[in-house]
């Protein structure tokens, strides 16, 4: 279907690609099954079968806004992937299939979208996914930003596995496969609305390799992408859901030099920005040394670390900063960062 | 968690409510939870599973869009529902689970948003299906329509079962489950822009009873719920998809007087209008009466009519009028009707 002849030539646009007639299927032959050709997707079928091996069937979503639609190191179509099956991932199970949501708008230059839906595509076949069913619908121009997705991903996991902040104990030790805040700060920076660039890219990835790696641990508690509201928003989850408080070093979270300039001169906390291709991991004590070494083997965690552990003798979120000072994690609660999603 | 005292307090929906943080969960919490609480939506979780009975997994995904919000006889939430569960069941499956996506304009009205989504959830409980996975991101003001839904669904059909276009034959019966256009025309007249009113009710329903009443038949040959393009666009897929010709007699397609007047006025073919809870069904010829029989008795089947049949002597859709003349039914090509989603 990949074909050149087949490209869309209408430069933009329009309502009536979205009015269930010969537009709207010229749009979708063009564009969207173009890109995301694979024997489940028919878009004829009013639903499809999905062939799904022994195991738990696991089911997510997420809707996704970013502003500019592309930017260094990924777009809003690999981040639709990307997003959704890592939200898999960090549940313990191998992602299968996904749908596609696209909400455009009026106006939307062709060439932007076909880019887009052919980079979602790419993400799909690199995290071993299929788009198995999709819609798009054309929204009246307004001021939006033109494009929003949603993704909605199914996935297997093994019978049995128990990883959620239930299994969390008093001493368990919490990781990051990586520095922290290059999504946020590069999708900043790629709005140039600062008078900074920069040569920083996205982490936005596939986290299913990193994951994959620690599910044979046995201390393996539980695992999450720090996405929206970053590595804090984490933490006060957990806090939330166990009751317990978390310590952790500021001096071992790894940021990286451009990510921390950026955050020095406006005035942001790299631990609250966003994430696209990190994993947090709690494990028991004895088994964070394992998991360190997992993940160190792996390209996407090389600068992987221990950056805490769960402390009930604490309430709050508690942050060793590198002064030797102790400092709260306050939770997010207004606008303190440019929206990027 | 359906209690008063958590009836959110803010008037109307912030950007604020999008980042993560506090606000977002007040949001989830009071709005989404309370309305589509059941055992398998955790908000705290990336993935949940889904237990599902022997049988292929099917699997379907619809974005939302209509304005106004609400109309008579629906909104957008029972319709997102709806839509869903329905392209589900016309395929043969029961539907499951549905994963819910809310695009949120800034600005929109709280108390509106509450009336939706739990008028979905009612729609959710009723077609007998759980959201199990959900996500909220708020969009800039712009002059969009407020909200937009995507749901995505999962459902079980008995293995074996072949229902699609290519089991159509020449001669099979064509049948369609009551009036045509009822929601398009009860959509338009909500918006009060062409200056009429009327007392028509969408006819936005799940139509699992109707679609179940012939899983039975083993003549069936397959099944559509007529939504954007109407009962036109159907015949036309049938047509691409199998080659031959369509014969339609237009005195038998059961149309409400409303919808008739309606359409005379304004210069409309209610061919081409919205249903949302109608079924289009392809028999073979001798089981035509039997399935008709089972869709009359049935309260949503009550105007069920044989309406045409395969032609493969016919190269086009072809429609006998009233006056016993033919007309040819066109493709849609551009935007004919007033858009409605």
């Amino acid at each position: 279907m990949n074909t050149e002849s087949n490209k869309p030539r209408f430069p933009h646009i329009s309502l009536a690609h979205g009015n269930g007639g010969r537009l709207m299927r010229e749009l979708i032959e063009q564009v969207f099954a173009r890109h995301l050709s694979n024997p489940l997707l028919d878009v004829q079928a009013d639903a499809v079968p999905l062939p799904t091996p022994d195991g738990e069937i696991m089911f997510t979503t997420d809707g996704f806004t970013v502003q500019p639609l592309e930017f260094p190191g990924g777009d809003i179509g690999s981040l639709a992937v990307h997003g959704t099956v890592n939200d898999l991932a960090v549940a313990g199970a191998t992602p299968l299939y996904l749908s596609l949501n696209a909400f455009i708008e009026e106006g939307l230059e062709t060439a932007l979208l076909d880019r887009v839906i052919e980079s979602l595509g790419r993400a799909a076949v690199a995290a071993g996914v299929r788009v198995a069913a999709g819609d798009t619908k054309v929204l009246p121009r307004g001021e939006g930003g033109g494009l929003y997705l949603a993704t909605t991903g199914v996935g297997v996991r093994r019978k049995g596995l128990r990883l959620d902040m239930q299994q969390i104990r008093d001493g368990d030790a919490i990781l990051v496969s990586g520095p922290v805040g290059d999504h946020g700060i590069a999708v900043m920076l790629a709005r140039e609305q600062f008078g900074m660039r920069g040569d920083l890219q996205s982490d936005s990835a596939c986290v299913l390799p990193l994951t994959q790696a620690l599910l044979p641990l046995e201390g393996l508690r539980f695992m999450r992408d720090p996405t929206r509201g970053g590595l804090a928003m984490i933490a006060h989850e957990i806090r939330r859901a166990t009751g317990m408080g978390i310590y952790m070093d500021e001096g071992a979270i790894p940021v990286r030099e451009a990510v921390e300039s950026v955050c020095e001169l406006l005035g942001y906390d790299p631990l609250y920005l966003a994430c696209e291709g990190r994993v947090v991991a709690v494990v028991a004590p004895d088994q964070a040394p394992a998991a360190l070494a997992a993940w160190r083997a792996l390209p996407q965690g090389q600068d992987a670390a221990v950056i805490g552990r769960i402390d009930k003798s604490r309430r709050f979120v508690v942050m060793q900063t590198a002064l030797g000072g102790e400092r709260m994690l306050d939770e997010l609660e207004d606008d303190p960062l440019p929206r990027i999603c």
